[in-house]
């Protein structure tokens, strides 16, 4: 089999990336190691950036987001001092789009049926070979037999855990990271949402967020210290506890029900440099991972999609080889913002268990400048809704 | 002897606060525990908020700072990528005015002469009595002699290390403090500044500052580990250090010449709370310290000595005697506003001991968003020149 592209993962960033592709009349084939449905039964992120919202009309699949997606114009910071919000509309003149990623991954699915894209599921062993070389390729099973995929450019976008990413030899690059001593304890609940927007609570006895994927359907987190098992973790402990984290006005007329997901996630700031590697081009979580607080874990993958898109076009279309050196170098600048960003959120709203009196007081005051200096607020939209591509 | 206001410490709070007080007619005393030269002599800071510059106006100490003062209207902030900087006077229309300490307090002392102010030096084993009663008092010794000085009202201006604090029973008090694991070598040149406004230098080698008290008077300083020894640091090696840190643009030019002072400091942020007990009320670093990065530490002692001044005088004038109780939580909210700032801007601009590649990354990313972005550098400068009393 041959390809112009192969596209490691078939997760929403390979999706986005191999709908983009096609469209620009570029050939790609999507290798996937799960099964689709699979894939479309992961619980993730669910904030859209206007620039993911943006990449995803131009790829055509925008049109289910549009009709069911909720616009937030702002968000709610819960303190030990009371409740503010955030007017991103107004601040800064953009919203973020409340949409599910499993929304996202089904609605790629479907267009790339309608164009007849190539995405085999189930591929097994997948490696990736001559990736220095112009003519690298791809080696995967399934049903039991070995696979060829030859290609000019290969897109990992397969993951943390992916094989992507160490197929650059481990000298050749460099790994940044922060582990964060807590994890979030999250539930789905087939419930009205707390509250419109999303609320951030910072509570002495550990973040909470209260969050949504539609009118119907809730999300939830406490912070919990590492250690905790999602079996120690009843419905009701979780409720009462998300309940003492919240404003009162919120928790009293909070609406709860069972869980039908519950689990326990780390939270970790990673990042892997370089981007490129020959004719490999990692994607999203294949080289960077955030905490979610934020929200921007599936944004980035995004705009890594829009700058490999645009290199891929112009080497590929224009005959332009030099774009695709600019592609780690213009991905890495915007991933550092937005995991100078994410790191920003997750310190000021979290406990630490190390955290002294003083590192508190000094979060209030972040939390009481955030509240009251007009310019904070336009610093904080302005990465909350997404920095230019 | 008797006297409204007991001022504990003669130096700029104690002596601010004094001479506002007796220009609103309310008799002073001031107790200094060294000399008047030994006062004098001290280097300390030299970049003058405007809020404070309009307190010493207030005061009618400000002649010779309109005269010998250099208006600031930005900083430099010089990283691995090169120096931008930050204009204060376009980003929110206020500067700063960079003038001595030392200077200040030698204004003070003149304009105290002037009005005939009572200020009493070398007073020895200073201790405040019956603080909580409506009688305090405050004994001293003198030329082998103890004195008694029967007051209204007491402020605590003696710094971190006199008897003000101590004087609040430790049950009663809660103290905030991060000590930061580095100290800053600093040294004092007859040489021309190295630039027309200061440079903060984030760099590998650790920070560096170049700031300066005159035209022809410059005051440099380096990060170094706590455990350097001023002994162990010759001109040559101070200003060699130096030259690394900066931009060639400025070492390259920069005059250099024999230290004319030379000492290594160490970084803390601390707060004491309350700021009130009983009739006794503390002001500046007898409350609070803050690391320099930033220029806070005289600033907000002048802050304080501004809401003192107006619950005293609400107080004796006015007989409002509830305003007392509104000194300690105005004088909290800024003192924790400028504490963040402080801890910011010393956090984003050293190399700390522990510091990982992820955390040299974010403090990357942070200087790039503030090269970048307006509503980050609105918020640095409106720090920076000073929260609005």
């Amino acid at each position: 089999m041959r390809t112009q592209v192969a596209i490691i993962g078939g997760g929403p960033s390979g999706l986005l990336l191999s709908q983009l592709l096609m469209k620009a009349g570029i050939s790609t084939v999507v290798l996937e190691r799960k099964s689709r449905d699979y894939v479309l039964s992961r619980i993730r992120a669910g904030v859209l950036e206007q620039g993911m919202a943006d990449l995803l009309r131009e790829a055509g699949v925008a049109e289910r987001m549009e009709r069911e997606g909720h616009v937030h114009d702002g968000t709610n910071l819960s303190t030990a001092h009371g409740m503010f919000r955030v007017n991103f509309k107004e601040r800064v003149g953009k919203s973020v789009i409340v949409y599910g990623q499993t929304e996202v991954t089904q609605d790629l699915y479907e267009a790339q049926d309608a164009l007849g894209a190539t995405i085999v599921h189930e591929a097994d062993n997948v490696a990736l070979h001559d990736v220095t070389t112009d003519k690298p390729y791809v080696t995967y099973e399934k049903d039991g037999q070995t696979h060829r995929l030859d290609c000019d450019y290969i897109a990992g976008c397969d993951g943390f855990h992916g094989v992507s990413r160490p197929t650059i030899p481990a000298e050749k690059r460099q790994e940044f990271e922060r582990v964060y001593p807590f994890g979030w304890l999250g539930i789905l609940s087939r419930t009205k949402p707390a509250a419109e927007e999303l609320i951030y609570a910072n509570h002495p006895r550990g973040f909470a967020l209260a969050s949504m994927r539609s009118d119907t359907l809730s999300r939830y987190y406490v912070q919990v210290p590492l250690t905790d098992k999602v079996e120690q973790w009843s419905d009701q402990a979780f409720w009462d506890e998300l309940r003492r984290r919240l404003p009162d006005e919120v928790s009293q007329t909070m609406e709860t029900g069972p869980s039908i997901e519950k689990s326990i996630a780390p939270l970790r700031s990673f990042v892997n440099e370089p981007m490129q590697w020959g004719r490999l081009f990692l994607v999203g979580d294949a080289a960077h991972i955030v905490p979610p607080t934020g929200a921007k874990g599936l944004n980035l993958a995004a705009s890594d999609v829009h700058y490999l898109l645009e290199a891929l076009k112009a080497a590929i279309l224009d005959k332009d080889a030099g774009a695709l050196d600019q592609y780690g170098p213009r991905a890495l600048t915007r991933i550092w913002a937005a995991m100078r960003f994410s790191w920003w959120m997750t310190t000021l709203m979290h406990r630490f268990p190390d955290q002294t009196d003083f590192d508190q007081k000094i979060q209030e005051a972040e939390l009481h400048q955030l509240e009251t200096m007009e310019s904070a607020q336009i610093t904080m939209a302005r990465n909350y809704v997404g920095l230019p591509y």
